[in-house]
């Protein structure tokens, strides 16, 4: 069954975010961070201060996983807890010095696979795109409300 | 942090496709499938008779997941498992007439998703994120080596 044009929306948009992961994934397996790890590390490098919970949520895991893996990264040095001082059953995640160095380096990589990805397409297609993606994102966070207290909008939302 | 521009593409795909997702998936709940069942079955309706195998790896789950997931929906008479004739340890899997039913509706419900997700894009905006998006599924699936064998690059092509 073959579907086209915007019918096909849901699945090119799955396809290429599970690519675009298994690629990146496959660079940056050098650093002796699991898969899991990067993804976290990633998200938390743009997201500092992060609740564990929201965490949880914007990478679709479950919490229980979130914080054995956030065990696993604090004990390497990777990541630190802190408590929110406004409500202490929060807990904020940050990205150590080690994981901003980590990072930087491999900024430069992600660079390299989104000119994989993206090869071929001339300049006002590709702006389109990220135009087209910004307006998905910002579309349906509108109404998208989180599991967790702490601002899902707001996070949602392509600053 | 901010990144701006094809720095952000990793994240505009990552969160557009887990927010249309979740959007879906509010939606579809009135079926009595979970919201994995019913990520399966859409793929399955688009990829009929694909390998046990290939499912696992196109929808991010564990292989045993999979497996567990598909004997629930093969008890609710969602899905046929059916051996390859050619590969007899290969299982296809198959929807099964009430799946169909059941996607043929949720079809015009997805339709309603995507003019939500694309609300206020004009048209040109609209064929060009097709376009890009599209290009970059097959750009990412050129040197994509799936882990099981039956034809993961062909499987990820936009057809």
């Amino acid at each position: 069954m073959i579907l086209d044009g915007t019918e096909r929306l849901g699945f090119l948009l799955h396809d290429a975010a599970r690519l675009m992961r298994k690629r990146f994934e496959t660079r940056a397996s050098g650093y002796g961070l699991s898969a899991a790890q990067w993804r976290l590390l990633v998200r938390l490098v743009k997201d500092e201060g992060v609740a564990q919970a929201r965490l949880a949520e914007l990478l679709e895991i479950e919490p229980i996983s979130v914080s054995r893996l956030l065990d696993r990264m604090e004990e390497g040095g990777w990541i630190e807890r802190r408590q929110d001082a406004n409500d202490r059953r929060v807990r904020m995640i940050f990205p150590t010095a080690k994981s901003r160095d980590a990072f930087a380096e491999v900024k430069s990589m992600a660079g390299e696979v989104y000119e994989e990805a993206l090869a071929g397409l001339p300049a006002p297609i590709r702006r389109a795109t990220i135009e087209g993606l910004t307006a998905i994102v910002n579309n349906l966070s509108e109404a998208d409300t989180p599991a967790c207290g702490g601002g899902g909008v707001s996070k949602d939302k392509v600053a």
